[in-house]
């Protein structure tokens, strides 16, 4: 299956059509930006890490009944998935206390989150991605309520499974983020799953394993996407 | 009932006990205070009209079955109220878009909402009101979910009363803040209804007749208030 035509350019892929038209292909980039693109960089590596980190977690989460956008591994950077209209609504899910919630509810990074917290913001950048809750999102339209408690539950049993498999290569799943999409009538996990999208911090340091080191200027940023994938490969039936 | 000890005092009211151990007397001052008390002020005669248009407000609302803490008119300024456990949550309930629903989203004041949008913030001065959603809730333990469901349930009852009654005097309800308590166990209306709390505009002018004139300086603020009294005493019955 080859690159056609660039639909999409992101902040860290781009997305082509393929002959296909109900498969496109994922390129994942090495860079990376922070605050609404005000701080742009590059991670080294960080492209093949993220899209071999997705391709390994989405066929994990499709074993445990979660559909998600994967088809295959095309490439170093390279996924082909199903073509997705994607729900214009980042799904973020928190065990721990980190980032925007700890900034906004005065809570300490590092309180642990005594039930498991759903947030919704809107994909829009140009309104910086605002928090909204199923009302506005009944009102806007953006998705159907039935449609919503899917998405919930989805993320909530993603989560089950995401801490499980991350706490065996000793890494606490903090936080993050998921997007879904629907692809010829069905809802589908989108996007990837990797050090961009979650916070990951070692379950006995607390060292950050994650884009904060990036975001945050706390150096050894490769290092930490490195060696993420380096104990998540390590786990790997050879 | 007498004032006896005062026991809370807010921007706008002072709260005392009285003989009773279970009432208080909620006073009313026409001080006014926005965006987190940066801005302060007087507005002539509010306290007399929003302690008097609340417990009329609160007296309809209880003729349609929604328990309130209201117990009656002492004073032009002091209402008799039982005593609450305030739930550290406002809820805002909006029908049409204004304020920061409209900056956060980008819809243009005055935008109808499709359908009647609830949102929840976390009253705390110090953190600015966060908006927080039913998710954080749980996990802050500010109420049970249960309790929640309620409380949104009044919410939208309150608002389908409450924009009947105002239509009746040319009133578009916009948007409006609630805070529940809880009194010996039982689920009550606390705090006031009054534009302080809520947003009028004229049916058919669309002019403003609420805290806004304050907060934004659109002047003849004391007349919006008056304005608003007013018409609804003029539908009571002599």
């Amino acid at each position: 299956m080859k690159k056609k035509r660039m639909i999409y350019e992101g902040k860290a892929k781009k997305v082509y059509t393929t002959e296909d038209p109900n498969l496109v292909i994922q390129h994942f980039k090495d860079d990376a930006t922070a605050f609404d693109g005000k701080k742009r960089g590059t991670i080294v590596g960080k492209g093949e890490i993220n899209n071999q980190l997705s391709v390994l977690l989405f066929m994990t989460l499709k074993e445990f009944g979660i559909p998600t956008h994967l088809v295959k591994l095309l490439g170093p950077r390279d996924m082909l998935v199903k073509r997705l209209d994607i729900v214009p609504i980042e799904v973020i899910v928190r065990n721990i206390a980190a980032g925007s919630l700890s900034k906004n509810l005065g809570l300490p990074e590092g309180t642990p989150m005594k039930k498991t917290v759903i947030e919704f913001c809107l994909k829009s950048d140009e309104l910086h991605d605002p928090m909204i809750n199923r009302y506005h999102i009944a009102a806007l339209g953006l998705t159907s309520p039935k449609r919503l408690e899917k998405i919930e539950e989805y993320s909530l049993e993603i989560n089950k499974i995401l801490r499980k498999f991350f706490k065996r290569v000793n890494i606490d799943l903090v936080d993050f983020k998921l997007e879904f999409g629907l692809h010829k009538g069905r809802l589908l996990l989108g996007d990837e799953i990797s050090p961009d999208t979650c916070r990951f911090w070692d379950a006995k340091t607390g060292h950050k394993l994650d884009k904060d080191r990036f975001r945050r200027d706390l150096g050894g940023v490769e290092d930490a996407y490195q060696e993420v994938w380096r104990r998540v490969k390590g786990m790997m039936p050879k």
